[in-house]
């Protein structure tokens, strides 16, 4: 980035300054220099040698997004001696500014201070058009901020009745000269209010333009008001975040129900309901766009901004919530062959799908992938960046169907496998979603066989004296996805449940809460009210998802030649709640080194995000998907033959060594049934 | 046109025929040739050598576009010898087609048709992609069809659950493949229907792309209607033709009144009762898109299809109803700078201005010259294309305002003048809209000063016997532009009037018609119910309006250097009415050949037709409008001078040799006034 430019011709200029006529300015970080005449603004030299500095109103003093500070002494490597003096004084333009709406001590606009000698310019990363968007986990590339919707500020020509021209045309010759936007197409809708914008602004306009190509919206005067909305529709709950688009913050965020769990708690219910009930899928689609719309309702109102406000939104979301999203029948993604009805990103109108933003805003969703590996993958795909990757990384987003890719920059596998829902609690007798009252982690005594356990909503340990008090108010009411996991898991480790999968009558012996429940058994978690017991059915429904989630995840190592991964990421809400070493010990995923197993939260949504504050993001994304090879699970013969292998814990014949390493993992055992008096022993052994 | 092309390589082909493995092929009407082997579909062969014939189901026997006759004998020229059996034999295809559609003799789809030996194939006119659209007029150019809108028919694969792709990516296939349309958008509204449009036609599908970038219907099946609507909104009527978009004929067409007469009777007191209603901008644009609903209904009814067959829109009309169309307040335009929103052509969906037609149709509308100068006139150029012409041609679309077009193929003038209503027959004391019983044509006889006219509605001149018999039912009712015009010119030429617009009083002594009016003189026109005369206030308004038109034409001489015009052409149903020689006699238009003064009829309307028919046609709009040289008459000093000058008949000072030639001028005379003994006498001389 080091690079010497200096502008093509040097004018004469009587400043005084460095007593010379030109002088030399450094702009850092970039490093980029060059030498201009006295008197020229800051922003000037920046925009001639190509460095980053943010501008809405073109250098007109009143977006104040272009500040810069001077950086002072003596710098020998850059061969600048860099005074606060060089500059031009504090100009009444910036003391405007600066009382309106606050400018930091040291702080310029670069617009307004002019070059009186040599300089060394700081640029704040705050004052970048393309600043980086920080995200919180170390391993993900920040997000660089480009995106889609952008504003300008123009002066507008009055018309003159001898030389007649439209007031577009004049607007689009104002952003061709002072935004270099030549031969931008504009909405009907601009065209519409445009005249009264001009008149009220007194020619003087701000506009919103989309990828670089189309006026979107038009405001009197300076406006910087844009915001984007990215949003992930999932089965159960739909979550978005409006993001300022000139800083990609979050500024407000918002989670609902998905209003269509009426029509059926699960992805194939809801397409049974279209089949059953001819239009319904119209019902479902219109419930998700109003629920939609409440959720823009909620993040305008929090960020005190309107829903007008709202310039773009992105989506992503499994096919069947991507096709009901778009208008589309999902019914073919109800049976074999699966067909998506377009596996392309697709950009439309907010009106065509009756969302009440910005009447010109734009949306744009996610490509799905395959019939079963849906936007949210796509998402997944550029959070994560595994075609970036030189580590092999699993990535599996774990919900009633998990969906997984698997790959590295050469080449990437996506496939989904039928989970079903006993991971989010479903199918478990004592099983709730996760909310106040639910236990969400669980440990079990090796010796004792005695739990202890936290419940949502309160910080301490079962075990806790103030426990009881504590959670006087929530209660203790079921468990989560992520307790059933450890509950088992630890189970397993403290030989309740054998490899197999069978709660072991012999322990009984050890405690009582091993008890007999007709031919077979099951532990009691808790003794209140309710009463929270894992039956054998329990452990059969997780084994059963486990074995399909390992056997999708086995089936696409196969495919790409491997026995091992470098790397696992768990997405999903799901995957950011359970202990990666406990998904482990019961075999969701295959082993791996767990410091390299880590949870990526809601991948999808994140996904979503980037795709609106990146315009680029939105190429490599179609791009990407385009060459994701598709495996289908169902239609693979070697699915069930993975399948059966993986219902035993962690897996019939597959090594754990990094595992075993972390935990110490029992020895197989075979389990003493109901009634019946091989106890099987306390054969169990401490290993490692 | 004559070219030799050798197909690339020449494949063995046990076929027989003419001895050798190709044969020789010569396309008719374009010469181009070229050797094929033996067994090469006729179809195939022309795409290759690229013949213009046209196809929508590709080759495959369904549409009967792609029909060619064989041209048989000894083409010595040529050096072709052309047999009809060196042609495959007319197969169970053709025959089908044949049956369901019917064929011309000795008609062949070339698609079915194999060659056998050497051949000449005469393509016909109505086989050619790109045919003709004749116009009524030699001295137009005729219409080349390329629309805007084309039909292709596919067949698509069909979904593979182990190479999973959406059905749009297959669609796109499939075009991409069979039709050579690579990178297509699509509509939303087409993803939605795609699936169950893809099953029903059996993975057959017709889809419409619009200028061969997006995807905008999709039908099962092969579908092959395709209609478009051309409509010029003039204040007063809207007038549309329904084309059908493959071979460019109108199939239907409708006029209507405009409905926001009732908010005012011309242009300017509809822009006031927006001034004196807020809002009311609103109540006319939604009048003017119920207007078109109906006119659109009306052209399907008529063409026997739906709306939803009409796939294309394109508008013409005045700044004002264009403005309202689009949904812009007009209200800039009703004082000076005259400003438009635009003056660029705007394409949009038909869905944004509430057009009831194909929910995916695209509407086109040609762009505004200046403030006074309409998207009408636009289409008037073309229509008439003088920007291609080496004769200066003026050209005057006759209206409330009358716009006016001046020059050649090296620069073009424009501008509107304000002519009132007088030549629609307003402000006249026996005025009247063009309808049955309205005088269209007077004579009056040079010596008895006896008129006898015909009436709208009857065939008879009024001296026939049987006149009054056949205007029982209608009436004379009063007189219409074209009436106005002829008689008031008639008078002039028969001394009834002065050169300087005086009803003569001296004349009284010649015949009773010529009455004491007050201070003034009338004649009388028709002694009926009701009474007809011809006021001096009668002349005046005529004098006033057609000054105001002279003498903007006149403005546009002086701007272009010139002092006589090379060729006038009279647009508007107006211009279609008026016979010239009259329009010249009293001056409204310069001096010139009269062989060369004609009616273009409605231009506006076919500058629309033409935009709908021929896609490059809006490019050339877009840019001829850009080079047109506004001239605003209001501001310009001369303008006052020349009006005053034109307020004579047929000019103060002007000569008018071309019109002298062709009929007797009056010698200008002083007239008796009312009440007064100066007769000024009978001192008419004829000239010549």
């Amino acid at each position: 980035m080091d690079e010497t430019v200096t502008t093509e011709t040097t004018h004469p200029n009587g400043n005084g300054g460095n007593g010379g006529e030109d002088a030399l300015l450094v702009f850092m970080p970039s490093g980029r220099r060059g030498r201009f005449p006295l008197g020229t603004p800051v922003l000037q030299a920046a925009r001639q040698l190509g460095v980053d500095i943010d501008s809405v109103c073109g250098g007109r003093g009143i977006c104040g997004r272009c500040q810069v500070v001077v950086s002072e002494g003596e710098f020998a490597k850059l061969g600048v001696t860099s005074k606060g003096d060089h500059l031009s004084d504090f100009s009444a333009v910036e003391q405007r500014y600066g009382d309106k709406r606050g400018m930091k001590p040291g702080r310029r606009l670069s617009c307004q201070a002019h070059l009186l000698g040599d300089l060394v310019i700081d640029v704040p990363a705050d004052s970048q058009v393309h600043k980086q968007v920080v995200r919180k986990r170390a391993e993900m590339r920040d997000i660089t901020l480009d995106p889609v919707v952008r504003l300008y500020y123009v002066e507008v020509h009055e018309p003159d009745m001898h030389d007649p021209t439209g007031d577009l045309q004049r607007l689009e010759k104002a952003l061709t000269e002072q935004w270099n936007l030549p031969k931008l197409d504009t909405d009907l809708r601009v065209i519409q209010g445009l005249q009264e914008a001009l008149r009220k602004g007194g020619w003087k306009v701000t506009v919103a333009v989309h990828m670089g190509k189309q006026i979107t919206a038009v405001w009197p005067g300076f406006h910087d008001k844009a915001y984007g909305l990215a949003v992930d529709i999932g089965s159960t709950t739909i979550a978005g975040h409006l993001c300022d688009l000139s800083t990609g913050e979050v500024v407000a965020s918002s989670g609902l129900m998905n209003p269509q769990i009426r029509f059926g708690e699960d992805l194939m219910s809801r397409v049974s309901y279209v089949m059953m009930n001819p239009g319904g899928e119209q019902e479902m689609t219109k419930a998700v766009r109003e629920a939609l719309n409440d959720l823009c309702e909620a993040v305008a109102k929090e960020a005190k901004c309107t829903v007008r406000d709202i310039l773009e939104c992105t989506f992503v979301g499994n096919p069947i919530m991507h096709h009901l999203l778009l208008g589309i029948n999902p019914i073919e993604l109800g049976g074999a062959p699966f067909a998506l009805a377009t596996d392309g990103p697709t950009m439309f109108w907010a009106t065509e799908i009756d969302l009440k933003v910005h009447p010109n805003a734009r949306i744009y969703v996610l490509p799905c992938i395959a019939g079963h590996v849906g936007a949210d993958t796509a998402g997944v795909i550029l959070s994560e960046t595994p075609h970036e990757s030189d580590e092999m990384t699993l990535i599996v987003d774990v919900g009633t169907n998990a969906e997984i890719v698997l790959g590295d920059k050469n080449r990437l596998l996506a496939a989904s496998s039928p989970t079903g829902p006993a991971f989010e609690g479903a199918q478990i007798s004592c099983g709730q979603r996760a909310a106040p009252g639910a236990i969400e982690r669980v440990r079990i005594d090796r010796n004792t066989l005695e739990p202890r356990f936290k419940v949502i909503g309160c910080d301490l340990w079962s075990d806790h004296p103030d426990f009881a008090k504590e959670t006087d108010a929530i209660g203790v009411t079921g468990i989560c996805g992520s307790g059933i996991i450890e509950c088992l898991a630890e189970m397993f480790l403290a030989g309740v449940i054998t490899q197999d999968g069978v709660i072991d009558g012999a322990m009984a012996a050890t405690s009582p809460r091993i008890e007999a429940d007709g031919r077979t058994f099951s532990y009691l978690l808790h003794d209140g009210s309710p009463q929270l017991k894992i039956t054998q059915n329990d452990v059969r429904a997780i084994q059963l998802a486990k074995a399909a989630l390992y056997a999708g995840a086995r089936l696409l190592m196969d495919r790409m030649g491997i026995d091992r991964v470098d790397r696992i990421t768990l997405a999903g809400a799901f995957g950011s709640h359970i202990d990666v070493k406990y998904a482990m010990v019961l075999g969701m995923i295959p082993d791996c080194d767990l410091a390299k197993v880590t949870s990526a939260g809601n991948a999808a949504g994140t996904g979503a995000r980037i795709a609106l504050l990146n315009r680029s993001a939105r190429d490599e994304i179609a791009r990407v998907v385009k060459q994701v090879e598709k495996v289908e699970t169902a239609v693979e013969p070697k699915f069930q033959e993975h399948f059966v292998g993986a219902m035993a814990l962690p897996h019939k014949t597959a090594p754990y060594p990094h595992l075993a390493k972390a935990v110490n993992l029992p020895e197989p055992k075979v389990a003493a049934m109901g009634g019946d008096d091989e106890t099987g022993g306390r054969r169990r052994r401490r290993r490692g």
